[in-house]
């Protein structure tokens, strides 16, 4: 049975095993500073679909395809797949995971996507009613510019808070196997809505700051460790700004420093200098991608021990920033472990 | 521990108990044959809010007030609350419960959105590391119609098997008690996306009944359980058209009869005749507001025993209907027991 640690924040007793894992991305994505870490880099933005939200199926579609084929496990014999993404009523997920014919648990936290599925996914397993569970998001530059911002034809400028949406995906297969195989999912946080009030819709790195910052204390607190305790605090895609906010905030706040170990998914994926991304990257499919790749990567190789993965997501619609209202961040956690070598 | 009965299909250990339950909805579902049993009813569409968007959120808001009220619970008691909604990335539950400051799981099924929110609620107490959790969600017709179909103004003629969004919302406070209260949850199903090609996005029913039919016929198979066993099936929001096709597919697909022990949300909360609904009712709020009064009031006064509750989803958006989609269906069952006087 799971432990209680706070309020939102368990501990697993089950320790669900990531069995396999698999990133597919775009061109942009695949010459960035992770390119070889990626299962499929797609040089096309259309991925052969004739239209961005289909591409963003497919983007999903492979991710999943590969994840379960490197797990070695067959679609059928997964027991649940949990998943959301970006486009109104998910629709990357739902069409995506269409043709798996597997019991699908629809979500939506933005950005913060990816660790909820996580979170979903290993709740299943937790309660002995599933044997296998698949967690997974996706996003495409094109899709959600098109949705969130202007048409691409627009050729709008960028403001330099602004950050570029990850044309990319990431999959993880969970299964509780009889042996503790690294790496596997230890401890998760569900996490609370905060709103700062800041309303300009491209700097959603200041949006999800605070709700990261409130995240990452709770769960230390909870848990009653601190920073120094982890080989890595990763956070979703709060890019070069919202990371700074964050840090300032950890610090004026709850006095935690967390420096050292922090660092951002929406960071990893691009090269500042040579990319032309301002903030950093962004999108369900940053944190999945990364996460999906070189940090679970990492976790088996035993460069890392313990990462605690903190995706976060910014709760609001294109028609509630035209009807004034504020950017609502929210963060989930999950501490992901592995036998440090 | 829970016990895996079938793929997707568990029996709780614990039997989350619903320890408080409330409907919130508006004037027309207040006219309606479920009115006396609604906890609150607007008379004003727009609630007192600048927008039907902040409406919606205002009626999940006080759903969930109620429920925790009734449920004689502090919202600071409550370890995770389940919620999503039609509207575009969710803004229903997100700017509904942004003030309440409980650890929140976005989720996103369409109208399925509170059997899913159901399912999450029960597999977080079931691990053991959650004490108190709350299932929610909302839909509003005015900013659904809007969002999904035409502007209001335009006064679009609707179809013969167009379905009524609801305006309304419904929550039920979950918790593990000492004793087993009625209702409690006894077991539930996780759904299966099912595509039958309906594109005809006027005919939801339809696109829905074939998902419910595979749910409700793995349900039973899984449970070795026959319709006569149930003292209600109650699917979410088919309505006449879709409920229809519901039972012809059961009957010519997997020899199953459920009429006489089934009804509809979408089919019980307008009085066809007098309030020009054409096929019924629809929307999250439907299945919401009818099972979070009416229904678990019934099974708490002892008329009801045993209620399996199917509610149905569409997942498509009117992008994917623009770009020539299909409506995908999902059906996601939650068994709710009491006992039967």
């Amino acid at each position: 049975m799971a432990k209680r640690l706070g309020r939102g924040t368990i501990e697993l007793e089950k320790k669900p095993n990531i069995i396999g894992n698999a990133a597919v991305v775009g061109k942009k994505e695949g010459e960035g500073p992770l390119a070889k870490e990626f299962d499929e880099v797609f040089e096309d933005i259309t991925m052969g679909e004739d239209s961005w939200e289909k591409a963003e199926s497919l983007l999903l579609k492979n991710a999943v395809k590969k994840a379960l084929s490197k797990a070695a496990v067959n679609k059928d014999e997964v027991d649940a797949i949990f998943s959301g993404d970006l486009l109104n009523q998910c629709i990357g997920s739902s069409f995506g995971l269409r043709d798996f014919e597997i019991p699908f648990g629809g979500l939506f936290g933005a950005c913060s996507t990816m660790a909820l599925s996580l979170i979903m996914a290993s709740l299943a397993i937790e309660t002995g009613g599933f044997n296998c569970t698949v967690a997974a998001t996706s996003s495409h530059f094109c899709s959600a510019e098109k949705q969130f911002r202007f048409p691409l034809e627009y050729g709008g400028q960028r403001t330099p808070t602004a950050q570029w949406t990850v044309t990319g995906s990431g999959a993880a297969v969970l299964k509780q196997t009889a042996s503790s195989i690294s790496p596997y999912i230890d401890k998760l946080h569900l996490g609370t809505i905060r709103d700062f009030d800041i309303t300009d819709a491209n700097n959603m790195g200041a949006a999800m700051a605070p709700a990261a910052a409130k995240t990452i204390s709770d769960f230390l607190t909870d848990t009653k460790t601190a920073p120094s305790d982890y080989d890595l605090i990763l956070t979703g895609d709060l890019g070069f700004v919202g990371s700074e906010l964050l840090r300032q905030l950890l610090i004026r706040e709850n006095h935690i420093d967390i420096k050292s170990v922090h660092n951002d998914c929406g960071m990893l994926i691009f090269d500042r200098e040579q990319q032309d991304v301002h903030a950093g990257g962004s999108g369900c499919g940053c944190s999945a991608s990364v996460l999906c790749s070189h940090i679970i990567n990492s976790i088996r190789s035993g460069k890392y021990g313990k990462v605690l993965f903190v995706a976060t997501g910014a709760l609001m619609s294109s028609v509630s920033s035209l009807q004034g209202e504020s950017i609502p961040g929210i963060a989930h956690a999950v501490l992901i472990k592995g036998g440090k070598a």
